[in-house]
């Protein structure tokens, strides 16, 4: 069973075609692909709408027509560094390649003796988590920017309720 | 035992007058009233300076002779929004109303199906933890914006004293 | 405000005529007592069937007619020993004896120079806990072992069949 | 999207031809299924000697042929029992009904009004975890008790090798 | 600066002179040594009476004259077994071989490819914690067992007393 | 064993010379020191970029040759401002005065029957922790404002190398 298996971490609020092309991307060199859906635990906050469940539903749909292997798996913030990545090959099968643009993540890695290698770029102005949450709450177009699975799990959720809902608010803030 | 109960949130740093004028107008509609007490942990910050403790005393003094049967009970955060209603509804009787304008625990407490409904309002610029911890940082009145009982709280545990101290800070920060 | 303050804590699960005996006399001792309700956080378990809330609400239906004024609040376990002392008087109006038998308790109460005071003493074979969820479980005859109100919230609650329920398991043993 | 989901957990320490029978039971009444795996934390102990990605990788390979959509996601123990359901729910795509014979798991979900129905049986004595790392101590045959992927990951991960080693010991027995 | 560096653990309830032993050994092999001090969280308990910080000072006087720099650490207990080795590294200076008898160690270590070696033995039955707890509680003589400067320590804290008041106790068992 | 101890906290990112000056003059007025590393879960961060481990190593190697018996030991954040002191008194020897400058620090010991004074001043402007990492960043000259065993310990672990790669980023900011 041994395979080359590369590790991909994002937050996914939500899942958007840049994500898509980045994945189809990686997934050219590796036999199987593991997708970490970081900052599981953050929920219903404006810049975090989406549950871990919710954004590994997206995930499944939004690839289940791509030819290599993937994992969508949960990875939930932990508050000290250096246990981070012992956190992580903990919680998802071995990998060898870590795909990060991140400096913070990059630097564990490589402390860690995993490999570390950029991910293709994608035009990050439109596809964009932050740009996709913007339109949602103006009430504009924003579903041609995430695969179309995606929405339909947006829909299902009634998720952009939820984000205008949760946006006018700094949390528990009584 | 069926009864009508109802839980409303707040920090209460400290309690005041306009909490106690909503408490009041509550208690006309329901049986029993179940005061949470938010951010419970928190304490000898510059806008949390009291103790769950401190509050509670606070609360059950200033409502000694209101009518209703009511509950001062510590809440503490939890940094998972989406269990935050069962963890209120663990440590809590049970509860059909609640009442709270966050719009983040509407959000909850409707998708988890509980009936939330508006407190009154009263006047925010005057009856606010904000307004009277400056006063009391600024040595002006404010005594007169809080219970009788929230006064002698108070003082019993020189919490002007404490606002004071704990104002100067960041916090741990060496 | 000053006032002579005692600390009593136990588990009341659920709270029974030897608790409310108990704390009737501490309550001739002092102006106002503060029962704790300990391993608040533990509930749905054989041992431990109610949730803090619901032992709130029998502890507080159970003392209406006391002559004392008490204050019913959960204390969560902590796993470490030595703040354990501070954090409960986080939690509670302060206080200058504590009430206990349990020598860990006495330990850390003296070690924090808090007066500990044994309470009196009440017929434990019956007046326990244990024992009556035993005869919970068995169908027998419990509700002379408790104040009428108590026994209304457990009906209130449906505790009896959650009892039987959790007892049947070694709790999350997939 | 609406689709009929249903929910499973275990512990699959390893998983066994047992779980592969009773998924493929229910996944011929469902459009998709979630497979949770339980107390995902704990690792290289006598009991619990994988790691939650490792099983996550068993589970994924063992299922490749089925015909239903089903997710893999790892469920933390957490010690609060009431909380138990929201945590699970929000780390999960939306579910109507859960498969399960755990009393206190029965009795959680039905508090929160979610569907429970017993799963299917298979025969115990062969097929469970226990048995199976009681033979891989012993060096007596075990892999026909397992779906051929899950012997390829485990002989990938050198797993027996690591049961023995953590079998001596009592934890951080220090 | 780079120095041979060793780590061994213990959970020096409380340092004994099997421990002076082991350590003078292993010192002969190294430039520094880091003594973790491992249940650091753990005090006043039957089987852990002492405070991290006070065997950091049993060790620290224990050591004064031996020839080898060391450093003595509280270690956590933290639940998650395959985060542990990072936390470990952490929290202490680099080291490159780690000296243990305990099985589970021995697996961490050597998955995260730091070297272990077996740490020398001394006689067990007299030099071991549980025997001087034994004789503490039994007011027999123990103060032959542990360095003289440990005998002090324990004194100064009134460590006996303590052990005595916690040993009739399961906890917080109200 | 009877001796004065003190208590002394910073953050030590890194240790530099004003923190030596300070040590340095209490040391004169105690028989020991109990020097505090704060924040110590805290590491690899543009503020924080090295571990508890790497900054106790700094502070055994920088006062090998002073005078004073002395302690270096990691004190996490934890999160609940009124168990703080317990907490740092659980995890050190036994002190009766606290040197800080910090509000919240004074209040909270004071608040405990602790004695705080307030340790001699240095030149804040140069020896400061954010002055020297501001250096590292920029390539100037740093090494004169650290002790030589500073200076080598982060030669050691690459220091300057990490703290440029974590200070261009927010965290795990995927």
């Amino acid at each position: 069973m041994n395979m080359k298996r590369a590790f991909y971490i994002g937050r996914f609020q939500p899942f958007h075609l840049g994500h898509y092309s980045v994945i189809t991307s990686i997934a050219e060199e590796v036999d199987e692909l593991i997708i970490g859906i970081g900052s599981a635990q953050r929920t219903h906050e404006a810049n975090n709408p989406f549950t871990a469940g919710e954004r590994v539903m997206m995930i499944r749909h939004a690839l289940e027509d791509i030819d290599v292997h993937f994992y969508a798996l949960p990875i939930d913030d932990i508050q000290q560094n250096p246990v981070w990545v012992s956190y992580v090959t903990s919680r998802t099968p071995p990998f060898d390649t870590a795909y990060t643009n991140n400096p913070l993540v990059i630097e564990l890695f490589e402390e860690a003796e995993i490999t570390v290698k950029q991910p293709p770029m994608y035009l990050r102005e439109q596809h964009s988590g932050t740009e996709i949450r913007r339109r949602m709450l103006a009430d504009e177009e924003w579903k041609h920017l995430v695969p179309d699975a995606v929405a339909d799990v947006i829909d299902e959720i009634d998720g952009v309720r939820r984000l205008k809902r949760v946006s006018g608010t700094d949390g528990f803030d009584y």
